[in-house]
């Protein structure tokens, strides 16, 4: 058997308007009244006709929604500033292209490359943004089976043949180590992200490289789930050895546990920075409200999401600036950082 | 002229497979052959067929995907813990229904009429959930033509006739006040958040009418845009006044303002809560992460959005709760509130 494969030509002619007239309607655009916009939807709705089996067609490349998915609790996702901030800067492009984003919590990252797969082959996105890339990630494969425009969030060594942005991390945790250790400080430790994720191992192995080019007298390094209260656990075992034996500055993976690193130096009696100096990440607004205030590695969190969008609307329309790394965090010295007081 | 719709039953005839083969595919379920797979999405796009065309007659009431517009600016939605709380519980409730977010953030409030509508009319969504009532907001009566699932986000005084799940503000407010009257404070400022919004202007009303019925010696309220540096310089502007004229007390209308709020306090001097008392609202981990940690009225926002979407699928499917409150945010005391030292 044969079907008709319904267009916007039918829906035009059912309605008795011009193509155009359907595409206004559907990107709801101004220039028609209601009544014709109405009979629009109506004859679309007979003829069981929608806008996104015929989006590609319609308006060249026009993409309505791009999908995001994000392996982390939901619980843990409402407590992580860097994933709001992320989302907001993909925002600020796509409202600028009249275009949604497709979001879903998944458990693992099979269950993302079932979902990816299936947004895709229901037509229900235009492309995806991928993040939190692992050591030999399926995604890399199935994206490359799919053919589907992706922008991978990920250093290349994780991304595969993906088109990627990325941050330096390396290059960002050895700036932070050499500054604390120019400030005279021997003894240093890094609180850091989730053990599984490749930014986190990336930042892993420079640390244990600057700690050892720079002969450090004492380097820990403590994995975390990136929330506050877990901040605050490393920060409080770190700091409970004797006063010789503990860290004199401590460098955190975002800013949360920074601020929690801050309060659990108050309450154990030990000030900032004479007594511990203290290095963010991230520097949402939350490092200039404490007091004292956070230095941090500073990182444009939504600027980082917009590249992002960009970027896969590069991919799709394939005028795109390609793989590049985003501007490397920089230091931002403010009030918890300074030479330890020996 | 008249079209043929393509059905799934088109396209398992054409893939040579069951109808619920082709349900199975296109819900990513287990229990298919990877050739099977893709032959039923071939004939699928030979087809020009998409799953989100007959979603409901697929799966009865099954909903894939529920829509979220958001009125306000990317760069503050990024700052305002309170949003990701409440789409991390909406996620929690949808990731157990294989359903994902279709997310937009929209310049007014009629934009996003014309973008629900095409949401729903392109059956891209099986419904909404509606946020930040206004005063005779439009959306009341643009969703009732539409006849769209939704629920509405707010007090029934500003939903009309939609399907709600508000909390109640105003015994809140009036309970904040009370207590910190009951602590002696006679002098108390609120620094409240977005005056369009109707919850805000509910919490207004109320906190006038609790400092009349207390016959508080002053009472101050400020309109912010929710940010920590609105909340900063509404705080330097109250307290800036001579001791014997300025708050005692200042309640704040979210928690990033209340900490923001305790930065300006040790920047000016004051000692908290000796010279001032603090009280935030909301009352995510930041709350905690301060010294002294923040007093504040405590909501569960992530189970807030949690049983918002719950509610949603109730409205779908014709099962649930119907309009009901959230539990009312609770005081919890902690160290930013005392009795004034007069």
């Amino acid at each position: 058997m044969t079907a008709t494969r319904v267009t916007i030509k039918d829906v035009a002619a059912r309605a008795g308007v011009s193509k155009g007239a359907v595409s206004l309607a559907f990107n709801h655009k101004p220039g028609l009244s209601e009544a014709t916009r109405d009979r629009i939807f109506r004859a679309a709705r007979e003829l069981g006709w929608a806008p996104n089996l015929t989006a590609r067609s319609l308006a060249g490349s026009r993409v309505d929604v791009v999908g995001l998915a994000i392996c982390r609790p939901a619980r843990l996702l409402g407590l992580e500033p860097f994933y709001m901030e992320f989302v907001s800067g993909v925002e600020s492009v796509l409202t600028e292209r009249s275009c949604s984003l497709l979001l879903r919590l998944v458990r693992n990252v099979q269950e993302e490359v079932g979902i990816q797969e299936s947004w895709w082959r229901g037509r229900q996105i235009g492309g995806s943004i991928l993040v939190d890339f692992r050591a030999d990630d399926p995604r890399v494969a199935a994206m490359e089976r799919l053919g589907m425009p992706v922008v991978a969030v990920g250093h290349p060594s994780l991304t595969g043949g993906l088109p990627s942005v990325w941050t330096d991390d390396a290059t960002a945790v050895t700036e932070a180590v050499r500054y604390l250790a120019a400030l005279g400080h021997r003894r240093i430790a890094r609180v850091g992200g989730a053990a599984a994720l490749g930014h986190t191992s990336i930042r892993t192995a420079a640390f244990d490289e600057a700690a050892r080019v720079l002969e450090l007298a004492g380097a820990w390094q403590v994995a975390t789930d990136f929330s506050g209260d877990a901040g605050a656990r490393a920060t409080r075992s770190l700091l409970m050895a004797a006063a010789a034996d503990r860290p004199t500055a401590i460098v955190y993976d975002n800013d949360i546990m920074a601020v929690a690193g801050l309060s659990v130096a108050a309450e154990m009696g030990l000030r900032v920075p004479a007594d511990v100096s203290l290095l963010a990440w991230d520097d949402s607004q939350l490092c200039r409200l404490t007091h004292p205030t956070l230095s941090a590695m500073s990182h444009d969190v939504h600027g980082f999401g917009a590249d992002v969008a960009r970027t896969l609307f590069g991919v799709i329309t394939g005028e795109g600036p390609g793989s590049h790394p985003v501007p490397t965090p920089v230091l931002t010295p403010r009030g918890s950082t300074a030479p330890p007081m020996v």
